[in-house]
């Protein structure tokens, strides 16, 4: 830049001694730089709008996992749930969430409730303002996606969605709008690069306050006051008993799983936010490496892990292995070496085998895993963020984590208790056994196919 | 790169003489315009090809969708049938249908019949010909795959396929080239942009017109000569009782939803037929917005009027709501603001809640809701069209809804009446009981699964 | 432009003033090519990110086709399998794999064993080292997903990582280093645009030897002394009964069969290397029209050949129809007319139909018919470049087979022939019986729907 600068005012000086048409040579270096900046123009809006899809067609990876991971007399309605929380996080970004999150004041706490369109929002001279506005809801949507998973098989459609309106329209937006749009975390050097903490970790405190409140399905734990042959130990005297639910349709929630793989790869790439330069492309293709390495090595340490720990590989723990050393590495794709990324995406992957037998003990009761690869990892990926990355520190992520967890988590549980007071958020017992699908919508997922178990 | 060199060398020889090359500067200004309609050449090129691509994949979404609401023992025929007409598709496309598109004269009848990829045909300066002809191909493919879930479980494969052949090589080109190739049409002020009369109606129409000579499937209703109970009304004399025939795999349906959804950023972004400007990609950005909301809007509007009408949400009209939305929203996707395109997406999910059961007063048996999502919005979407662009008029939309119409209708029904009274389209009674996959093809698509009802 | 005509004119008459300052006018002529070469250099790493992501993806769609077309016992298993093969590629291409294709001599036989990602490797001028990588490395799971599909519902999951392992590390790399690493074989004239030898070939080669050493699942095949009812030919004496084993899930399949043509797109579009300059966009969509126009050939071959020969079309043909017609184009997607295309993809269609039951008759059980769609399309669709492509020969095409071909062949056979006779490959016959997920994974792909077979 100041090269140019300098070279300019050169053309200029000797321009004056001899008689040069400077305008017109000031004039091509301008034309120049108005194709170089035209170009990327298209080039980031073009990354907004192809990130963006692909992270749009993340709500049917979720919706594959889902389906699968339940019983399929529950599968229906999580059909019905997932398309319908993906048209509200919609509505909601356009009426509240998208200027809450980029109205703030810099270092603020609070932007302001206004629906985006208006003539002043689409002025923006790096990039289309609809592509962002694209990218951002599609991100808005991520988040609810994962609280369906965790509440499946009990929760009721109504309350479910209610709870998708005041997440994507206020607890999500305040929540980025600390950090993404400039607030007050954006200046304690807190680094989230796609959103580990500002997501997924929403996404999971949301869950996990939902679980608690719900509680388990009925059934699932069953606590036996004493153990009929061990009589010695008085550790033994209560045992929760855990009745497996096992999920219905293992292949499509592998497939869920494949098309989440793909999606992270828009999640994480897009967040670069431009293209339009070598060096945002070459950030972007680090960013596809490194996204795609930590998937690996939550595999691979699941493998080994389930192994060792179970005798046996289990599907749905590898399935939430690739999740959850996605969403390790969503923190910061961008500065770890490859090895790194592939430890960074390993302990996710041994994060999410060691932690489902913990929920268990407390009684969450997770149906697809969401907690563990969700919230735990995203705790995880945030943190290490200090190591790989020389611009993070482990107070600011540490701030980071806290804050956002305790806002979300607070929020979460207010609204959640005001569902379940008011309205309820339970399905009755009947329901429940009959399976959500005969009871809220009246129908089957596979008509032909099931036994119910 | 030679001749680059030689020319800057001869301005350093012009130059060391004294006086100014003014050729240089123009040429310059030349060079700077030169690499401008390069990149955008490039960028327009590969809009069609990544759309293209993403509207490829909605043969996907189709097959996804039609085989999760079939019984289990018709779905293999339609996996086949779908993969089939895809293939037929591009084959006549090739052989007739882009010359028929394309080689009309300005506010003509009819171009020629002519195979595609001649020299002259490849001719472009602003994009590559054949990612073109790629783009427009799968738009072909879409409207015959809007045919084939209508007719599901009681139409024989040859003539359906025989069928296909007509209406992607003939049928489709010739309305397409009304308004799309600049014939007379395109003079009427009639405005479809991305289809919703030229693909979708097109495909409704067929598939209406088959459904009728076809007729219902075997059994589907049953006509009652008096109710029981009630013996006051006249009216009440004679009553259909619909027997339900319910899909057998609903998430998949689900997926090829989404799937459709996806496609659909290609299918109404890729119709801004250009990316390389400022302009275009904002065009395409505010596309995605309105595609997505429209959509939304229909989700919206689907669990409203659903849970008033029927009590319950029912999946499946949820599902042709996504898609009554996007119809609704394909004539043009560029000029609604969003909240025009939410009630022009809601409308249209309202559309296919109350014409589904309207269709079965008339016994007329959609297998898959394809008439309403793709006839009636299609329909819905084009009138609209008046309301949110300025440039549009009612009586154009009416004119090209009726002329598009009108056409496919004549001769789609005339197709099918030869078909029915030549080799014939229905398979036999015992086929129909049996099941497509038994009779058609002798294997099952889930053999170990289904009871079949 | 009126504006620049004005401006232009100015320039003249200020010109005709005075001197000019040449080198400035040089230096203009430096920053347009600056910016060309920025522009290409996004547009480049751009291709390789978007198309490496399509091609990721056909993981997906290898595994649904898989899953579809085993039985439900065995379900499970594949999708772990899919999962752990490509995170397994994705360590090994990092580890050794990537180096060992590029660090070979020109000319020569073998690179060096060395992993990826030191200062050096990142240095590119011409696109981002890492977007390469990506587009390598997917390349080298579509690989070994090829094998998978072959051994299904017999061999143990261990030993099959254990060969990936070597096939993704070792065999694969060095057969790519002697062409695309501009090796011994890139001199003798051989032409494998896309790899229908270096890929497919190569994963077929492995799943071949597999299948031999392996053996064909227990009672597939059995032979009967004589026949009953015919006993005046000797040649009767011995049969092959063939027990069927028939896929669970086709939509499944179907499915699957998809997402492999849609990443096709990817496979062969991004091994155009670049895609910023209009002769690169245009091969780009000739690619694309190409490599489509095939697989609709496989699919009307099949049709046709399936009708006439079994007077039944098979779905489970139709799918490898599809698969062998994009593997056949794969070697030259750039040199054929459309017509030669269709032609190409047809005879595709036809090998795969006529030799699903040679295999049988060898007693060779490949689960889903991926040596007749990998490695007999392979070599037909590297054969068939001697005619389409000028630069192409008859003999150079034939070194090139025979030479990639023994060395796969050889390595795979004694890989596969060490694991056999250490650890041991198949499981127990019990294990077999009661399907591998049982056995292996202690879990049911579809717990409420399989009655096993």
């Amino acid at each position: 830049m100041l090269k140019r600068i300098v070279l300019i005012c050169g053309f200029i000086f000797l321009g004056a001694l001899g008689g040069i048409p400077v305008s017109a040579l000031a004039q091509d270096q301008t034309q120049i730089e108005i194709l170089r900046s035209e170009t990327k123009f298209i080039f980031d809006s073009f990354l907004f709008l192809i990130s963006g899809m692909v992270v749009m067609f993340m709500a049917a990876g979720f919706c594959m996992l889902e389906v699968g991971l339940v019983r399929s007399k529950n599968a229906a309605i999580i059909c019905v749930k997932n398309i319908s929380l993906y048209a509200v996080a919609g509505i909601m970004v356009w009426l509240f969430g998208y200027h809450l999150i980029y109205s703030i004041e810099p270092g603020g706490y609070l932007g302001s409730f206004e629906s985006w369109g208006k003539a002043e929002d689409l002025k923006s001279e790096a990039y289309s303002a609809h592509s962002d506005w694209f990218f951002q809801m599609v991100f808005v949507a991520t988040c609810a996606s994962i609280v369906s998973g965790t509440l499946a098989e009990r929760i009721r459609f109504w309350p479910f969605l209610a709870f998708v309106v005041v997440l994507t329209g206020v607890i999500y937006p305040i929540s980025a709008s600390w950090l993404w749009g400039e607030g007050w975390l954006a200046e304690r050097g807190f680094v989230d690069f796609a959103g580990s903490t500002l997501v997924h970790s929403v996404g999971g405190w949301a869950a996990l306050t939902g679980a608690v409140l719900l509680g388990p399905r009925s059934g699932r734990y069953l606590v036996q006051a004493s153990h009929k042959t061990k009589k010695r130990s008085h550790k033994d005297r209560s045992e929760i008993i855990i009745t497996p639910m096992v999920g219905s349709n293992l292949p499509l929630a592998t497939l869920g799983t494949f098309i989440l793989w793909l999606g992270w790869f828009g999640f994480n790439g897009g967040s670069q936010l431009a293209l339009g330069s070598i060096e945002d492309v070459s950030q972007i293709s680090k960013i596809f490496v490194n996204t795609n390495m930590a998937a690996c090595g939550g595999v691979i340490s699941v493998l080994i892990a389930t192994h060792f720990l179970f005798k046996k590989i289990d599907l749905t723990i590898l399935l939430n292995g690739v999740i959850g050393g996605l969403v390790s590495i969503t923190a910061d794709p961008v500065s770890p070496a490859i090895w790194q990324a592939i430890f960074i995406g390993g302990i996710g992957g041994i994060i999410v085998t060691i932690s489902v037998p913990l929920l268990d003990r407390y009684k969450i009761d997770d149906v697809v895993g969401a907690i563990p690869a969700h919230l735990l990892c995203g705790v995880w990926g945030t943190l290490i963020v200090a190591w790989s990355n020389k611009d993070a520190n482990i107070f600011g992520q540490l701030l980071g984590i806290c804050a956002i967890g305790l806002f979300a988590f607070i929020m979460s549980l207010l609204v959640w208790t005001v569902l379940k007071y008011s309205i309820g958020i339970r399905v009755s017992e009947e329901d429940e056994h009959l399976g959500l699908d005969q009871g809220e919508l009246g129908l089957e997922a596979y008509p032909e196919f099931s036994r119910h178990k």
